[in-house]
């Protein structure tokens, strides 16, 4: 057994506007750094949490990053002494993953700790469990690209289906991440019970010309492809003035534009980093005109999951 | 102008399981052919129907492919005097888009006789508008592939939006045509107005395996994703014993199987030739069982759409 392995896992674009509730995909620059070292006091315990404003709660069992790893050493059927030190890279409760980063890294660096018994793919479940504290449901679609990162649809959950997509090089992603939180639980509250079988299909068609834009590096399809008409429709209502910062958006150049997970963090796509950048300062402004202020990100899809950063 | 053309254009299957309303494919074997001849009479004229029963009207305005090349000349603003001949080499609302080939053929044989003025997909339109008449609506999902040949995405209607996908080359696909008949408006009459969130999510889910395992060539996954949870639960009700029949194809190593169009013909797909005849006959033995008299085809994927067969 090793002393100790830093991970990090990167922070992750779920509900990808048709893709909502199946698909997500994984950033760069943003992201949570878990360590994870053998100790001398017996079970497992988080030391240290840090870049949370002292939001997160230690408590094993109420964090995500403790629930995971608990989940895992349970399936490995073991119960080494082991702390956790969280350094979060990224903004809480933003719509960009945060509970699944910190699970991702979590059970990726215990899983080094303990001589990788098992695959990536494998960790799947454990993380997931540790979003179920986070969104009060056991969801794939930030988890499954922030530990193995790119883009992903997930094509059911009995049995759990990953299916790894391919994107376009050049294709960006814009981020802006207006100052204001939305709990995951309002903005599941907000989702219909029913659905019309029109919204159904016009979903479904959409969701059909994503994946094969992706595949045919289509970005025009991509673009005519992006829309939702389940969820944002709903959510859109939490997000001060989210009907202006998309038009915003697409008259800046993008290809399409939706809320990031449960918002507040909106998305839009772009063909290459220059109209990424135009199409933030576009945003941005757009927010600002509402009074709230925000930070805006722009990354190509990261192809790299969850890893070691480090270890001894 | 051409003296007279003559076309032909594909059986299909809409309705691809999870697919339902989105997506369709050409089949080999069994499709429609026409034949457009210069004529003296001043108009266009239906002269004669074969392969029907003397089932089908050859009043223009009530035939499919009499209502399709009707558009068509309406829109290219011309009124030659123009008899169709219209041979049916595949059965008649057998869901497997009968009135689409002839519509198909029809506008493709008129369309050469005129010199080409249009391509495959500029004529689309059109045949879509003798759809109208065989099923209330103007459905592109036998059309599209009817015309154009393959795989075809229908990713929206506003604008059409047909998006070419492609399948793997050992992908056959087996068809039971159980001689008893249903009506496409009956079929869709059993369509619920609106679904659970769940089921489309589930829907979605499995759509977005369909595409991705067609791009892979992965035919397990095109396997675990042919599951329609919307249209097959209710319209089964109309196919006597179609849970036996599926059950058998499945048992004889089918990939996937469901109905094909608004039935009552069952669509199934397997890896290769070999396994398509084992679950053609164990289809037919189970429609058997049930009483009822079957026609059986194998086929993979036909990749050529409505072309013309000769001319003079």
């Amino acid at each position: 057994m090793k002393k100790g392995v830093k991970a990090f896992a990167p922070a992750t674009v779920a509900n990808v506007a048709c893709g909502f509730d199946v698909m997500g995909f994984a950033i760069h620059h943003l992201g949570d750094e878990v360590t994870a070292r053998v100790c001398q006091t017996p079970g497992l315990h988080i030391r240290k949490i840090s870049g949370d404003d002292g939001r997160l709660p230690t408590a094993v069992d109420k964090n995500t990053a403790g629930v995971a790893v608990q989940a895992l050493l349970r399936y490995l059927g073991t119960s080494p002494n082991i702390e956790l030190e969280i350094h979060k890279k990224m903004p809480l409760a933003s719509g960009m993953g945060s509970s699944a980063a910190s699970a991702a890294a979590a059970v990726v660096a215990v899983n080094a700790l303990l001589g990788n018994p098992l695959s990536s793919e494998a960790l799947l479940p454990f993380a997931m469990q540790g979003e179920t504290i986070a969104s009060g449901v056991a969801h794939a679609d930030n988890i499954a690209p922030a530990l193995l990162g790119g883009m992903v649809l997930i094509r059911g959950y009995d049995p759990l289906d990953i299916i790894p997509l391919p994107s376009p090089p050049d294709l960006y992603c814009t981020l802006l991440h207006p100052k204001i939180e939305i709990r995951t639980s309002d903005a599941r509250g907000l989702l219909p019970k029913n659905i019309s079988l029109r919204k159904a299909l016009t979903q479904i068609g959409n969701l059909g010309g994503l994946v094969a834009g992706l595949f045919l590096d289509d970005y025009e399809l991509i673009g005519r492809s992006l829309e939702d008409v389940i969820a944002e429709p709903q959510r859109a209502k939490l997000i001060p003035g989210f009907a202006q910062i998309k038009q915003a958006a697409m008259d800046a150049g993008a290809l399409g534009c939706s809320i990031s997970g449960s918002g507040p963090t909106i998305f839009a796509f772009s063909n290459g980093a220059e109209k990424s950048g135009k199409i933030g300062a576009a945003m941005q402004d757009a927010c600002q005109r509402q009074g709230v202020e925000s930070a805006v990100y722009q990354t190509r899809i990261n192809q790299m999951g969850a890893d070691v950063v480090s270890q001894k």
